[in-house]
């Protein structure tokens, strides 16, 4: 896989929240806000299942913020 | 072809929609919404074949996310 | 030339729209959207030559999609 | 950790928001105006803590200004 | 000057644009229409003259097209 | 500091509003016009003072245009 530096605190906090299967929500340049889990994350990409269980896969430049669903 | 790392999830994933010749939704960062059988991708772009087998190059820059129509 | 991948199959399918004079449609991300004739593309920019002939020269930074005038 | 010149003024001085706990104010491209104090920072994104103490990840193109809450 | 390729057809036009003091018309991301006439341009930016011959310094990522003016 | 080329034409334009302590007007991507002296500027961002000597760091990626204030 291309250099993913799987060191940085943003991919290893994302990383936490994969292995917790934790609830986060998601807002998007569009002004979307995605809520799931998250499934898997690559240099270029975060996949969301949504509360069907179906993958989204949002691209990284998209991404506004990224926040746990208290 | 340029560094196209096709070993990433997310090419992966998309690779399988076009083998599967699957219906994907594509939102934009124009909020535009595209439906239609992902013909081929490369590092710059992915090509949507629309509901006429029209094809459209979509910048993946413009992308916001991808997922498969239920 | 700087690296320009030119076997990429978005880029040949754009010198395709160029050697046939093809006539297609660019939507870019401030919602214009542009009809013309690709005279020229670069690693930045595209070249359109509109209704007046006159070459409108767009960031590829700028382009959401792109696709055949039917 | 990836290639983050923490020698960069803008680094120093958001590094100093964080040794000082320093209340900021983030304006986001979606016109999001996010106030907290800065967690951490990587070369990817900026994490702030909100008035909860809850984490979010802001990614840096998402960011438009940063300033200090008065 | 870093890596700026004044061999592209893009750079290359914009130069002729200078040279003649041709009036141009720009089209940016947030929807501004600037005319004037293109002083310098650099790997990062365009330097346009206003019609009161000032200087407006304008980024390459915020450039959705340019064209000349008629 | 990182890469940071000081002989480009819009960085050298940028020093010198600098030195001068010469008041300018900074369009942004969300439409914000933020009018300042330019206090430092780096590869990633443009510190400005507001009229309140109050830091406001910009990222370089969220500007328009910067102009002169007459």
């Amino acid at each position: 896989m291309s250099d993913f530096d799987t060191s940085l605190p943003s991919v290893r906090q994302i990383q936490t929240y994969i292995t917790e299967k934790k609830e986060v929500e998601l807002k998007l340049i569009t002004n979307d806000l995605h809520v799931g889990k998250v499934f898997w994350q690559d240099p270029n990409c975060i996949c969301l299942l949504d509360q069907y269980d179906l993958p989204i896969i949002i691209w990284r430049q998209a991404i506004v913020y990224l926040k746990p669903k208290n």
